[in-house]
């Protein structure tokens, strides 16, 4: 088995000599004091996995890097996600690899999987007993559907996230007028790029004039702003009579906004709140009560819990992507030396789209 | 018309000499400071309405004295509620009366009716032109469904704001672990009672001993407890697996503490926000994101979006009373001179079950 283990191709399972240099994965190496540092986490030399029966032997080559992996690197992960690190655990995450070896049906070398054990170069996954449940399942992927970097971001659980979020949690209409926040990351990207192709008005917020302009000028969003200068003044102006859906992966003052400019029968998609993930938690929304008065929907969701419906999403978002209706732009890290870096720079807003590291 | 205005049987229409008390009404004297003082309103004579085209005069008999009149209250309402009342203007609410003369089709003298032009005597009403909107629109009563008491709370505004609340809001299942906060109040009693006909196991929460008793003992629910006490410990006893629904009609503290106990796929129907009305707002509850991490639905709502459905909750209350599933209690207090005492009893948390003020 490990004498094809670096072997990059589909049909070929000869020796390539590289078996030498082992495994590697990045480990946590304390709790971070606040804000998460480089040195926070290690990329340590490890065995290659041992094969083993009825096991799938995955080189890891894509690793998505998501905002939800800071959520496990605290004492203590918030309830009901998945469990917090300890010092020296290897961290995990979805990530795109071809298959090395397989005891199981199904699965043959060559084929492109998605999985979730990420941060590391090659991972053993048995797929009837996988560590980090449904979510991160192992599946098969469709080459035909498009490139590792389409699959690992677009027609991964980024876009399932956006996907869920807009069409199924926040039952997006096309006469809705909506705000995503964070829309210059990952999953912002994509659900604002899918309200813009549903139909709907769009205005998106992020942390930098760069970002702003990226909004406007790449994805064609209606407005956009940067999120530092203000929140009300821009969304009144926006659209004076409020705002139908708000798509939240910041929390803190971006909901209580939200809060304050949806209009009754508006509807919040609860995705994520990263102004509480690295570091401080920001200030509770005190305007909740706003919900009871404007009859407002706020639905929390984790897109696990939408997996039965990727297959689904993965369709729709593949033929926006081949009709030109979707731009995912990549921050692209090389080697996994890099991840500690990918993943501090993404959780500080110094990267626009998703947030990979190629690994081979 | 003013001959017959304190007759109060539906076939008699002589006079009754008692037209010289004219009408009076409740007004507000200023906006409170903090807690609603009795000296905040003031109950005064005025003109009786003089019939007009089209509308319907009626002698109200049965007031219902409601938490959400104290929205209207300061001198800015919340975001989508009605709006602010001025010094000098009055109150509205909803309210049960007889028909005393009418040119409005469908209405005839004698007809017990239910509106929302509450808090005086006599009251006129253009059925086709109300002043608050759908959910307080003129309805003709079915004397058949039960007694007056039964039309203001059960099958009235309160009744359906519990209904929608569980059925609706919080699609409840007989399998849920329910608790409903407020317990021993108009709302919140018949909430719970609701779920526990379901067949869900109920827990209630209250702000007094003799509350407490009552959930148990009069109302049966599986457990209760007072929150001056503390909210987790009881929550934690009850099910140490945490609760599917929460019914808020507090915010708050117990609102925080739901965020906590609920389980995966939690649902919590924003009725109200009691612990924010009357005086200063309690801090906003800082664990929100646990509705991310634990995928839970919060949906604010007002019972009039759901007024099309109080034919059908009106019929499932009533049928529930009839069985002697249903019980609710009345706070009674006589003449509309003792309103301003019955809504400052109300707030501070003296009455138990439904607070209403007999007029006539």
């Amino acid at each position: 088995m490990t004498d094809t283990a670096m072997n990059d191709t589909a049909s070929n399972n000869t020796t390539t000599g590289n078996v030498a240099q082992g495994n590697r994965e990045v480990r946590l190496v304390r709790h971070p004091d606040g804000a998460l540092a480089v040195d926070d986490l290690e990329v340590v030399p490890t065995e290659m996995p041992t094969m083993a029966p009825g096991h799938v032997l995955i080189r890891n080559t894509l690793l998505s890097v998501d905002a939800a992996t800071r959520l496990r690197l605290d004492p203590v992960s918030p309830p009901g996600y998945l469990p917090a690190l300890k010092p020296g655990e290897a961290l995990a995450g979805m990530v795109v690899g071809e298959v090395v070896e397989s005891d199981a049906e199904g699965y043959a070398p060559g084929d492109l999987v998605h999985h979730d054990l990420g941060y590391r170069e090659y991972a053993l996954v048995d797929p009837d007993n996988q560590a980090l449940g449904v979510a991160g399942a192992l599946s098969k992927l469709d080459r035909e559907l498009g490139p590792p970097e389409l699959q690992v971001g677009l027609l991964g659980m980024t876009g399932l996230t956006a996907w869920a979020g807009m069409f199924v949690v926040a039952s997006l209409k096309p006469d809705d007028v909506v705000w995503i926040s964070a829309a210059a990351g990952a999953v912002g990207s994509v659900a604002a790029q899918l309200a813009k192709a549903h139909g709907c008005r769009v205005i998106g917020s992020a942390g930098s004039a760069e970002k702003v302009t990226y909004l406007k000028d790449v994805l064609g969003l209606d407005a956009a702003f940067n999120w530092r200068d203000g929140l009300d003044e821009p969304l009144s102006e926006f659209e004076p009579d409020g705002i139908d859906v708000y798509f939240d992966s910041v929390g803190g003052d971006h909901l209580k906004a939200a809060l304050t400019h949806l209009r009754p029968l508006g509807r919040v998609a609860l995705c994520g709140a990263i102004a509480g993930y690295d570091g401080q938690p920001p200030a509770a929304p005190d305007n909740l009560f706003n919900a009871t008065t404007k009859d407002i929907n706020l639905r929390g969701f984790l897109a696990g819990t939408f997996a039965d419906r990727l297959p689904e999403a993965r369709k729709h978002l593949a033929e926006l992507w081949r009709s030109g209706d979707l731009n995912l732009d990549l921050a692209k890290y090389e080697g996994l030396e890099s991840a500690p870096q990918a993943i501090v720079d993404m959780l500080s807003g110094r990267t626009t789209g998703k947030c990979v590291v190629v690994l081979g």
